[in-house]
Formats: C-alpha cells, sequence, structure tokens
C-alpha cells in the first residue's frame, strides 16, 4: 500500500501544499475494537474502513486520517454485545465528541470536505450527530461549500455482489458480525490476521426482535459471531472490496466533484 | 380507547398499589413532532407509537408513561430532513438524558420492566444510550430482575403482512416516512387527522448510499414524504395494527413473563 | 376545546402557511409526572398547563406545542418530594437541554415568539436556564425581533382571586400542592379525573425554613399533600381559569403585540 | 470577627482534629460579583452570605469554607438582569457543578453536615440540584448520617422583622435587590463598603409577570435597584441580622443536633 | 494594602466609568483549599495568587476579580494528593466551565484583557482550556483587540532569585508544595497565618516518574509536604515577592500596552 | 516488530486465555495528530508513543492498545499552536472522557493494570483527569488491585542521557517540540518517515512565561518547531530509546510486580 495518503506519515508542509493546491478531501476510518470470534482480530472494523478508505483516497487524490479506533458499544444484536472481553468501546457522548472535533479541526484548517468511512455497525448514529453539532458549531448550512459525508462501507455492496457472495441467501446485516463477508474481506486485504482454522460454523444466531438491557449472555453464541463464516475466501473478499471501492469511488467524485486519480480509461 | 392504562390518569395511590401487588410494567411511546407531508400530522410518530403502546397495555396490564414527543433530527435519508419547518427536534444527548432519567426514575420506584415503543426511526440509538447508562448508574447487569426493552414497531411487522401491504413490493424502511404504512395505521386508528384528499402520490425518493451535511434541501420531495402514500387504507391499518400488536403481545408476554389480560382462549 | 391549536395536529403545509403570514405565537406548557395525592391524577401538572395554554392560543391565534410531560424533581417543600412513587422526574440538565432545543428549533423555523406555560414549580429556573443559553446560540441579544417568555400560571392570579378562592386566607404557593387551586382547577377542567371521595383534609403540612437532603420522609404528609383541598370547587375553578387566562391573554398579546382573536368587542 | 471558623485559615492537622471529635458542620456561603446600584458593592451577596455564616459558625462551633463569590445570571425581575457591567456570572451547569463537587469533597472528608447559606436570589434551584447529584453519586439516602442543608438567609426574616423594618409594608423578596434589607444590612456589618450619599431614591420597580428574554433593558430602573433603599439604617441591620442569625443558629442546632458554642445561658 | 482594586469592593457605577475611560483590565487569582502541612493554611494558594494579583494590579491600574477559591484535584506528586483531609478539589470540568464563564461574562462587559494569576499547580491547563473555549464561544481569534493571559506565578521567579532562596540548590517546582517558596512568600505577606513553631524538617518527598492512581497514601510524607520549609524566611518572602511582581508588572504592562501606575520614574 | 502485544491484531479467545492466566497489564500510547516542522511527520507523538509501548510490552509481556491518535490542542509554547494546519486537535472534554471510557472498558474486562505511555505534552492532565473519574465511577480507591499509570516518555530520560545528546546544554522539555529528541528518536525508530534534507536550523523560540490566547501567530518560529533538531542522529535515539525503554521497564516491573519477559539474565 502506498502510504502517502495517510497524514500521519505526511509533513505539515507538504500537507498545506496539498490544502493550498486544490479542494482537499480527508476520510476518516471508523472502526472499534470488538471480539469477531476466534478467527478474526479484534481490529477487524478498524482494519477494514482503514484498508476501504485508503483504497479510496488512493484513487481520489484524497488523505486518510488516523482512523478512529474504538467504537460505540457492541450491542447484542448486532456485534454479540458490550459485555464481552476484548469488546473495548466508548459510549455515546464520547464518539459524538470526536467526530465534533475532528470535522471541526479539519474544515478549520481549510479542508474542504471530510467523509468518514465507517466500519461498525452501531457508531452510526453518534457520527451522525458529532457532524451536526460541528456544522452548526461553524454555522455552516445548505449552501455552504463544506460538505461533510457519512457512509458504512457496506451499504455499498449491491445486490449483485451480495447473491455472488452469499448464494444461499444473504442473513442480513446485523448479524454480519464475524461472517462471511468480514472474513472474506479480511482474507483478501490481510490474511496473516485470519485464523481459518479457528472458525466454527454453525447456524446463525437467532435474536429477539428488541433490545434487552441487561443483556441476556447466553443468546450471543459461544463464537461472539452471529453468523458462520463457513464460506468465506479471498476471492469473495477481492469481489468485494473491488466492487465497494469502484462505487465509493463514483459516489464520492461526483458527490465532491473531485478528480479521480489513477482511474484506467 | 379505555384510558385507565395512562399513567398521567392514574392517582399515586392507585398507581402503588399496582406497584405493590405484581411485576409493573411500564411502557414508554417515543415518537417526534415532524413534518408528514401534506396529508399526515405533525405529531404522527407519537400518535402511533402511542396507539401501539396503549392497545398493548391493556393485554398485558401494564402501565403507559406520557410519550416523549420530541424526537431526534429527522435525517434526510429516513425522515426528509431536520430543516424542514414543522419538523421539531432534541439533540442526542438531550434524547439520551431523557431516556436514562426515565429510566432510572421508573426503576427506581419499584416498576420492574421499562419497554420503549418507538416511532421515528433516528431515535434509536440514543435512547439505546439512554437505557444503558442508566443501568450503569443503578448497577444493574445481567442477571438482574430488572430489565428494559426497546423496540421500534415496524420491527414486528411480519413479511406476510408486507407482502399484503406492499403488493407491489416493499419499499424498505428507511423511506417509509408519510408512506402506506404510517398513512394506513393513521386511516385506522385517528381517521380525522388524515388528509387523503391533500395526499400527493409521485415516485419514492431516490437518495445516495450516504448522508450529507448539510444538506442538500433539493434531494427530498417537495412533499416531504419519502415514499408515495397512494395505496394507504383503513383496512390496511388494521391488519398492520392487529399482527403488530398480537406479537408485541406474545413476545413481551413471554419475555417479561407477565400475564396477559383479555387474551381470549 | 378546538383541537386545531395543537401543533400535533397539524401537517407541515398548514402550519407553514400560519408561519408565512402572520408573526407566529408557540405557546410550550410544562408540566410533570407528579403524585398530587390521592384525588388528582398524575399528570396534573401537565394537564392544567395543557389546558391554560389551549384556552390563550384560542384567543391569541397561536399554536400549542406537545407539552413538556416529565419535570425536574419534586422538591419536599413544594411537591412533597422526589422519593415518592409516581413522581418521574427529569434532572437540572435534562429540562435545561429541552428548553433549549425547542427555543432553538421553533425560532429556526421562523417562529417569532414562544411562550413556556409553565405548571409545575420546580421547573421555573431550569427552562430560564435553557431559554438562555439557546438565545446565546442563536446570538439573540436585546432589540431582536424573537422574545421568549416564561410564565407560571398563578402567577396571573390576582389578589381579589385569590381573596374569593380562600376565604380563610392564602396558605402561599409553594404549599398549593394538590390543594385548593389545582384541585378547584381540575374541577372545572377535567372533573373525570378527580376523586373527590378520596380527598383526605388535614392542616397544612408544617416545613422547615431550608432544604434538607436526603429528606426526612416523615415531614411530608401521608397524602402527599402539602395543603388541604377541602373547600375546592368547580366554581372556584372556573372563576380562576377565566381571570388567568384573561390576564395572560391580555399581557401576551400586549408583550408580542399579536393579534387578539376571538375576544368579543 | 474571629477568623478561626474560615478553613481559609486553618492549618490541615487542627481541621482534622475537630473532624476527629465531633460531628463537623460546614457552611458554604453563596453570593454573586453583581450589580447593587450606585450605593452597593459588586461583592454584596457574598459579603452578606459570607457574614451571616460567620456569626452561626461561631455560636455553632461549624467551620465556613470559601464562598461561591460569582452566582447563577442575574434575572431582570429579581436583580436587574445580566446584561449590566459588573454582573459577572456563572451559567446553571457551572453552578450545579460547584455544589456538587464541594458537597462530594467535604462529605468525602468526613464532614457530616454541609449547610449553604445563599445570599443571591437566582442562586437556589442551581444548588438543590447540586446538592442532589451529589447525594446520588455517593448513594446517600433517607436515613443517612449525613446531610446538607439550604437556604436563602432572608427566609429566616420573621414577620414581626420586617414590619419594623418595612414600616409602610414590605414590597415582595424578589425585587429586594439593592433596597431596604440588603442596605440596612451592609450599614451594620461593612459600612465602609456602603456609600449613603450616592443612593437615588425612587419607586419601586414595576415588572411583568412573566419574564422575557432577552430582556428589555429599559425595564430595569437606571439605578440597578428594584426598591429604593431609602429609609436603610444601621439599627434596622443589626435588627435584622441579630434576628436572622437567632433563628439560624436555633434552626440548624435544632436539625443538625450540634452543640451550640457561645451562647449565653 | 489599597482595597480599592477590588471589584467585590467597587459599586457598579464606578466600576463602569473605569471601563468607559481605559482599556481595562482585570485580573483573576486561582488557588486551592488544600492541605499544606502542619504550619501553612489551607487556603496559602488563594492567599498567595490574590497577594501577587493585588500588587500587580495596584501598579498596572488594574482590577481584581473574585478569586477563583477551590482549585483542580492535588496530586500526589504536586501536592501531596487529592486524598487527604483539608484539601477540597473541583473536577476538570468545573474548574474548565468556571474560567469559561467568567471570560465569557468579563470580555462581554467590555474588559479588553483578562488575566488569570494561578497559584496551585494542577489548575493550569483546565484554565488554558476554559479560556480557549471562552474565545471560540465569542468568536475571538489572532487579531483580535481582547486577549487573555495565564500564568502561574512561580514560573516568573529568576534563575538569580532562585540561588538566592535555594543556597544549596532548587528541589524543582513540582515539590514545591508547602516548601521554602511559599512558607517565605507567606511569612512576608501574611505572618499571623503562618505557624513556624509546627514546621517540620525532613528530606523532599522522593515520589516516581509517574503517576499512580489510586494513590499509594503512604507515599506522601506524613506533613503533606512534599519538600521542607526549613530555611524560609520574610527576607526570601519579600525578595521573591518583590522579583515577581516587578517581572509580572514589566511583562503585563509591555504585553497588554497598559500604563503602568505608581512606577517610579 | 513482533506485532503479536497489539490488541489490535489478536483475537478474543487469544486475549481472555492472557487474561485468565496472569495479572494482565493493557499499556495505551497517546499522541497527537501535529505539526512538527519540515521534516518529521503528522503522526509523530503516536509513532513514539507507540514504539515505546511496543517496546515496553515485549519485555513485560504486557499488551499494546490501539493509540490515541489525536490529542489536546497544540499550545504555542509547547507545540507551536493550534492555528497550525496539519495539527488536529481534541478538546479537553473529549480526551478526558477518552480515557475514562478506555479505563472503564479495560478493568471491567479484568485488566489488572492499565499504562497510559504519553507523546504529547499538552495531554497530561486530561487523561490524568479521565482516569481519576473511571477510577470514582468503578468505586476503586487506595488499597485496591487494580491500578493505573500515566507517564511521559521524556520524562524517564536521565540526567546523564541528556549531556549526552544536548551536549551543549538541554534546552527544556517545553520547547522539545520537532527538536533534537523527536528527531533522534524517530531517525532511530522510523527514518524513512524523516526528511533530514529539509530540516531548518535555527535558534530556540522565546517565547513568554505567560500563554496568550488568542495566539500571536508571528511568535511561532516558521518551521513550526520550538528549537532546532540540528544535531539530530539516529544514534542518540538509540541512546534515547534504550535508556528509556530500560528504565520504563525497570520501574513498571517493580510497581506492577508483573514478571519480565525477555530480559537477558
Amino acid at each position: 500500500m502506498d502510504r502517502s495518503v495517510f497524514l500521519e506519515d505526511l509533513d505539515a508542509f507538504t500537507y498545506r501544499q496539498a490544502l493550498a493546491s486544490r479542494d482537499a478531501v480527508v476520510l476518516i476510518p471508523v472502526g472499534s475494537l470488538e471480539q469477531h470470534g476466534p478467527h478474526l482480530p479484534l481490529g477487524t472494523d478498524t482494519i477494514l474502513s482503514t484498508e476501504f478508505a485508503a483504497a479510496v483516497a488512493q484513487r481520489l487524490g484524497a488523505f486518510v486520517a488516523q482512523p478512529i479506533s474504538y467504537g460505540y458499544k457492541s450491542q447484542q444484536k448486532s456485534g454479540g454485545g458490550n459485555h464481552l472481553s476484548g469488546t473495548t468501546s466508548l459510549d455515546g457522548a464520547s464518539l459524538i465528541a470526536m467526530a465534533r472535533n475532528l470535522v471541526k479541526s479539519f474544515l478549520s484548517q481549510g479542508v474542504r470536505h471530510v467523509v468518514f468511512i465507517n466500519g461498525h455497525f452501531e457508531n452510526y448514529q453518534f457520527l451522525y450527530e458529532g457532524i451536526d453539532l460541528a456544522l452548526e458549531d461553524m454555522r455552516i448550512g445548505p449552501g455552504a461549500e463544506e460538505s461533510v459525508l457519512l457512509l458504512s462501507y457496506w451499504d455499498f455492496v449491491t445486490q449483485e455482489t451480495l447473491a455472488q457472495v452469499y448464494p444461499d441467501g444473504f442473513p442480513g446485516w446485523e448479524i454480519e458480525h464475524g461472517g462471511v463477508l468480514e472474513t472474506s474481506l479480511m482474507l483478501h486485504l490481510d490474511p496473516p490476521r485470519v485464523a481459518m482454522d479457528r472458525l466454527v460454523d454453525g447456524p446463525a444466531a437467532i435474536l429477539p426482535r428488541f433490545d434487552r438491557l441487561p443483556v441476556m449472555p447466553e443468546r450471543t453464541p459461544a463464537t461472539g459471531c452471529l453468523s458462520s463464516a463457513a464460506g468465506s475466501s479471498a476471492s469473495k473478499g477481492a469481489l468485494l472490496h473491488g466492487q465497494v471501492v469502484d462505487d465509493l469511488v463514483a459516489d464520492l467524485a461526483a458527490e465532491l466533484a473531485c478528480e479521480r486519480a489513477g482511474v484506467p480509461a
């Protein structure tokens, strides 16, 4: 991976030149430190959102900021629950504050567009609120030149891709935790951090139509995964990654009117 | 409607007797004050969540608390956007605080189970956070006798019901704002507050796969509805209401081990 | 009651027409869910503030927003104390946030004047703070066209009315909790929700000149009322209601320079 | 004044001996930095509450903590308004936090009773909230040995005293801002800080029955006082001071079961 | 000490005249209520910062506001630790809020420059944050006429002075708690509040290079002082005080371009 | 670098085994995204604190959590100021919240000791506050088995090392921003991210003894560095790194009574 898109690696003067020469776009990956079963690392959500951000940034000429590496509390119906060891989470106010501060800080520097690339289901609304409060603080409303986008990468998976990745039918996004999608992507993007020999097959979790707190721990499968990762493969990961990156690049380029770099004719 | 389930109507002594005699369940409807197009009232979400709560409460012997009548900011992809006049919203911290205070206050009084019945898409995660913080404050964890449930009523609509209500295919929950589901329910439950002659037909909104802030107002249809309410009917509303109430009663009774009142053999 | 003053009942387009055609005034009732003795319902404060708001709105051509149905913690010297079951309260920060959000949301929509009609003694300062912070957020200072008013309805009871309602002398506002004023108003406005046969007579509570926390529960009379409601009547309620509404209408019309609707010549 | 009651003057070892030998009581004066007309200093509220605390402490064997010298925003109906130069105020959250922190800090050290002696009308509810939150944090509820009291010193002025101080009738507490009560007390307790030659006589302010924000500055008299201080005297101040201190000592001694020191037989 | 520099003593009209006639500077002393060993009073930090502020104000024609008398939690490595009785502290949010409110309040009144004179090591960063947030609230950025300065008085002690005060070598600022500097200053400025006969000599505390929480109480010397005050004298205090005041006056006069009053030619 | 110490890379089951088998220690690096002149990358503080944490963890058998990659606002006297592009910062409340959440989350999982390794001067007090609040939340006080340590790595540089690294005298920690220490460490640990050819030599910044806000931008040298990095070398970096890691390992091992792994006899 060409690291030059990462703000962490740039010196301030190089960065300022870029700010001065074009409408700068900063992508902020958001993940979690969360159990993902016996076969995936705790950092899966952060790793994947960072990978998507890096791939998109390279084609858009955007920057990638340091990820938000801790996410909102894992919920039992989408991540197994926050009671599981290894899952290390922030409360809502912290995540709101983080997003609010970063938006304000980047836009104040002259960044034109900030894009949050989310990889942890539970984060979404808190990021949204942080963005909205930042714009209120800065009095940025409709018609402004600046914008902030928020998306979860799985919202860009098409039906066609889903049909190929889940030939027996897609179980639903909420229980895609440690399942075929995340595992395939990791096999494609970061195979040393996947332990396929530790994968445990089994039926998908059946969870109630409500959230209950405190959780009843026995409702989460022993693996911590909500659906089986059996059937995952690096080639499915490549398919998912390629299609999602293509769509992200297309949508962001259109929305932000930024030039695409490195896109073959 | 038999108003006796509403806490607002009870005196403190009658309420205390009930608390002493059984495992008390309090249902809290949560809605919004939000534009719902030209044919539905601003209070639609609160009206519907209160109706569901009342119907469930009567069959479970539960109480209904005063609704949370203002919701989280309307988002463009699920409610048209918070920039639209008539939409009067709370920020995330306020909604979190509201849920947190109510949970603590009811559980401290001896209520055993609190159930939030949500009717406004954007509220969910903030209610969840409020509940979680309240239980942390009270040191209530797994194994406790108390519990708090959170649900959106549409999560209890079955595939069978959807197929009947949307014979041409279901457009998705996020754009069910001022559409067939809400309109049919209002026609069944509160027809004087629906103005079918003002209903405007048209295609469903096509919104991007990301959220953008500040919003581009032109992306919201002029009606403020995200999908057409054409095809709504009181009979569809009756079907939806009946099925959802039945399922809510069944699930809550099982979960809370509370006796069902008034259920015919 | 003509419900057309309630925002809950209006559709967004009708509401927007009104905003465009005149200086719109929105009244926000504020109450509580609080024990009011054995003869009055828990919702008494919300019911009464809503009734006053509705009556005033009809004569001023104003709107009535959804009430703030939960109030600040009941204090022993003015409401018996927050330890009493049935009393379900918000902390100060929540109530401040609620008022702040609503003021900002209504003024941003183009509402010119917001008026809080308070019916729960303990709320006042927190509402004041919420209003002040909202105006600071919006940079609205002296000389602005917008204004926000805050009042408790009992501050509009005249000495003449008091003399008629309390022929033996007025015991003071702080201990008017579940007493003659609230009971008479409820008998006039909402008799089905009053149980006069459950009323318990007795001397007024004698409370210290300081607040003590934690409370000594034995200082609150067993009824939860701080003064006796004996002597209440619907006719006293009619007198109170009529005089207060007249004075509210007169003062608000003068202050807000809004036209009075439906006032006989 | 014997300064030995002030914590500021004590060394930690002397203080700890006192904590170990008796049920320690700490009095916390609360005031403001607020305009009080042309004849009284900005520190009037802090000076007076500190004087009352010191006098009470000497007779009860209590300690006096550093005052809270800044108060909640001056309101037009009770202090002339927060827009007036010289008035330097805290928002509600700050004052709540201050009270909450001090209660927790003192009770954690082994102090048994904390008493807030308030001298600024607008502070009361925020202090109450801070106390309540501190006790919730510490899980101190009814039946605990610790207690926290809150009072405004003018609530201890008796009808008899009022009749003597205001021979023409008492104008009401809310407009006692820079008036006869405060001026007389200052003349008795701290005459060098009163400039009677600068006193401006005039009618009491006539303020509406509601609060309006933003304020209309012209509603506050040019002096900033809400009632005239004409008729103030050191002897009235001595009467007020003596009676209030006697009553405070009597009530606190009874409530806290602390021994009175230095009370003549 | 000429008390006329203290805002507490001024009436609002005199203060406003000063605001109108020159670029007003307000100095805010910040201290703590904190154990300072057996020989110094709990109020040492507040007393000293107030003394420095008063001396500087007299020479600069500035005002001195009421001190912030409670400081951030004492840390074991700089103040012995917050577990010690007598030490009565605020959390970070409270101190941030206090500074933020005071800056906003003074600048809004027309004060041109606010200077915090800090006397308690642990306060610094929280004051800084409060100042920064206030300026963000008020949209005051580089180039503005207003400014806020923050300093700890010991940062103005020169190497020459240190060499005279600590002939055997300076032990470092962090452990100057209850040591020679503070004791000498108190002996010079406020001798009745120092009990030299209670002074305990001994070696300086040896504390780890990290902070540990919860503290290990045995790491703090029994006296609560981190270095010995043996060798303190009023003459050292006079030297320290004179040099620091001279330097403060010189630096502030240059920075704020305010006229120095009373400086001999 | 053996990545196995990083939680990001571990699966939840491996991590849980470790928690069960020994007193687990988690190190949390804390840095910033901050301009560091033309020759060092924006991520310098995070890179260095992570490197120290990794080296220490390998020898102590500890884990390294995801870094806190954004720090408190850069201050002009220690980091050049927060107005400089590239510097992307959090406010105090956000950083406090982050530390508080992480401490609570890790200790709740059964981690015994948490150690924050700080690499950005301005962070320290906010991290301290977050830790203190977390322990208060969890009621962990003196005598508990758990502990949280906080340190900045440069506090472990000895006088001997300083003398070697700065043969002409050490300029002080506050202006070590982009200077010899950070540059030498980067040259040793991560040379590809250093651009020595871009280094600009010059005198150290001379900054006032107070902080001023808003900043006067011209007081920061054009490079953004507060002292020159001329004289930096990889060998100095190796010396600094080796000595600091040795001392950190020794001190933490002693304090936490954890076994050292991989230390040659």
